[in-house]
């Protein structure tokens, strides 16, 4: 089956610092036409801080679109022309004030494929050292350490949800407990 | 140290039938104010279906915003006033054809909760009855099934790269395997 679906039009409805939003007319795979919003994302990178006593490093952060304060790993969005390892390197040293010997890339997720082009780059951090922290000037967040298998504990029971937490974490336990390729 | 942002201001920016967008003036804990562009959503489900041979039922689909066939678990947008639980069921019938006897809730998630509020129902599905499917009018799939253990190999080799799809499949076999709470 023919699955793709051609662009016939494309228009710019709002270009943010962060985020833009485009919608896009389409072309279906039956012929019809319909309407495709996207938001315009430049990708992210996400870390897995683990030291040598396998805890992880967490952060508390306010999130204004779902209005609580979640648990999340370090992470932030690639700068212009940056590549992925160098925004995760930077992100790991902003919000916790952390530096890593060692990162090794896990995967890369589409976290919003129906509507958004965001790709997060997820790396494993190892070799930790701690400095101090330094956020962006609109950005707060409060550094916690927890044993990775405490962390794992707090997705199972919902204290945890924010994806790209939950796939980092699973995904170095994996990784760390030797159930990689 | 407080964390949490009020909003000053909210103006809508785009409001379609699958995602809004608005931008929200905030007070800053240091008194300073900033500007978030949220991406207005309804919420979703996604269905981990394992048959009695512990094959996942998976699908293939266009997704426009990365120009790409992906592979992904079923799941859909919450109808209006529909129960995450209800709409579970329906997308599991409606994109693979299959019902099932038993859905067990295995958490909720945050798939961007900087820069939108959407929140995903993860569930696992035993006891599968194969019917015929029936998607929406502007919806294009294909359906195959892959063993569990086949389609993890997939998220570590990169196939599957879908976040909501990588979590339900690690936390459907870590509940499968006995290790929840």
């Amino acid at each position: 089956m023919e699955l793709y679906e051609k662009t016939l039009e494309s228009q710019i409805i709002y270009d943010g610092s962060f985020i833009s939003l485009k919608v896009d007319k389409v072309l279906l795979p039956d012929g019809k036409t319909s309407h495709r919003a996207i938001v315009v994302h430049s990708g992210a990178a996400v870390v897995v801080p683990v030291d040598d006593e396998e805890n992880v490093i967490l952060i508390r952060q306010f999130r204004k679109p779902i209005e609580k304060v979640i648990v999340e790993l370090p992470a932030g969005k690639l700068d212009k022309d940056e590549e992925p390892l160098e925004c995760a390197k930077r992100e790991l040293e902003e919000e916790t004030g952390y530096s890593a010997k060692e990162f090794v890339k896990l995967t890369e997720i589409y976290t919003t494929p129906g509507f958004s082009n965001e790709v997060i780059h997820v790396y494993l951090a190892r070799g930790l050292e701690q400095g101090s922290s330094h956020t962006d000037i609109d950005e707060f967040v409060e550094v916690f350490k927890v044993g990775l298998d405490d962390a794992i504990k707090m997705v199972k029971n919902g204290e945890i949800k924010d994806a790209k937490t939950i796939i980092g974490l699973l995904l170095a336990k994996m990784y760390l407990r030797g159930e990689w390729i």
